[in-house]
């Protein structure tokens, strides 16, 4: 997928948010559960009931590997079923990898070949060598941690450092990467009001922004500061829809949850004429 | 497994050797490749041929995660046979994961419980509510990533903050923690000369060494400066022992590689004292 596509599906569809399927099998409503594969079948009714209101699928790895290969399998059919089914959307896999360059090349093949998402979290901290085998692929997408949703961001990622805090000097030095035209951003919309900063240094990137719902986060805010006029943001709400129910509703209620949202950025999109 | 064990079996074995397990299809000898699980058959080989002249393996999670859930099968087959057969090695997943809190306790459930690592490696990006969910458990150990061995440890690690460089940050935030006796630390050998800093902040900890041998650092620099009198070091080769030969020797290659090491390393404790 280009990220013309994906503005493109944005603006068909009026929404910019991307559902997290951060699937736990004591969340899940109990009937599921004896099925063959749970995992899949709560994401497959998941995906069916929200296609229409979102533009992005982000599963979450660890609440995969949490149940071994069973799990991955239940990831890797999750994937399939999305390229097949909802070829338009984008997917995210939210592994938040890094290693030295040519093991993160092995992390992109798994997540880029083996199971074809189209981008991949990866965090920084390990610099250059350890991004840039992820953005050697041709329309993937490398999203970068820079400052995340958790209290933990304010350890190490906001430090002031000679030039700026580091998450924006982790902004700073990636634009310098081979193909930083594949890079997006993670900034946590628990922090909005450092958007503005964000939007100095990569005015054109798109923002990968959780947080919103289950973590505080505000949506208005998010837009006030986030927005460029590609759209440049995909907003993700993970628990706050796909456990707005564990009855036999839960698939209709995750739908009610998305609506809701998909309302409020179709109303953004149109008071700003974006 | 317990440090003081981990100590013990050092001292008994005379080795601070780790191996690392990052086994690829491409490397491994022609002949194994059409066995039923080729990643299994060579880690099984070169554990048998080794396990005298180490005290840990260290599998990467990435050589996995490339062959998708049959992969992460033969990561599950690897430690099920480790710790069934070699209970007294120490074992590392080497996952450079961290996610948010309830996130990160997942992947913690996924390596000390799924899979029963000994040890996790985790980024420090995150910050603390990333990390403690992996210290919340009795007997295990995470592996935070200070210094690594690649050239893009310079884009952020060394990057100076008001106090000093980040990474001594990470040492130094990180041993507020809860259950910082469970924290051990990467720093790596190529930077052998930074070890001096490292000690003067934790000089009890266990220091994972990766970065002897394929990436060049020196064992003797990094003993001058890492050994502690309860030795704290476990120093990583991977390429240079596991891929020594691909032809039908390749096991008793691995062990060649390996037992020099474990005999440089024999000298050192014997000269020191330790």
């Amino acid at each position: 997928m280009t990220e013309a596509q994906l503005t493109s599906e944005i603006r068909r569809k009026k929404t910019f948010l991307c559902i997290g399927l951060d699937t736990d099998l004591e969340k899940i409503p109990k009937f599921l559960r004896s099925s063959k594969d749970p995992l899949f079948a709560f994401n497959k009714a998941i995906i069916d009931a929200t296609h229409d209101l979102c533009v992005a699928y982000k599963p979450n790895t660890a609440f995969y590997e949490a149940y071994g290969s069973a799990g991955w399998q239940a990831l890797e059919r999750t994937i399939a079923y999305l390229n097949e089914s909802y070829p338009d959307h984008f997917t995210i896999a939210d592994a938040k990898r890094g290693d030295i360059g040519n093991t993160s090349g092995r992390y992109a093949r798994a997540f880029f070949e083996a199971m074809a998402f189209d981008s991949v979290t990866v965090a920084p901290y390990m610099g250059r060598d350890s991004v840039e085998p992820f953005l050697a692929f041709d329309n993937k997408f490398v999203i970068l941690l820079a400052l995340t949703s958790n209290a933990g961001a304010f350890d190490f990622q906001t430090l002031p450092t000679p030039e700026e805090a580091l998450y924006l000097q982790v902004l700073r030095k990636t634009r310098e990467y081979a193909h930083a035209e594949r890079l997006m951003y993670v900034i946590g919309a628990t922090k909005a009001s450092f958007l503005k900063e964000v939007r100095e240094i990569v005015p054109d990137q798109f923002l990968l922004i959780p947080g919103v719902g289950a973590q505080g986060g505000s949506l208005q805010d998010v837009c006030k500061y986030g927005l460029n006029s590609r759209v440049g943001l995909l907003v993700n709400s993970s628990r706050g829809i796909i456990y707005a129910s564990n009855e036999a509703d839960f698939a209709e209620a995750a739908r009610e949850k998305a609506k809701a949202l998909q309302q409020q950025m179709g109303r953004v999109l149109r008071d700003l004429k974006i």
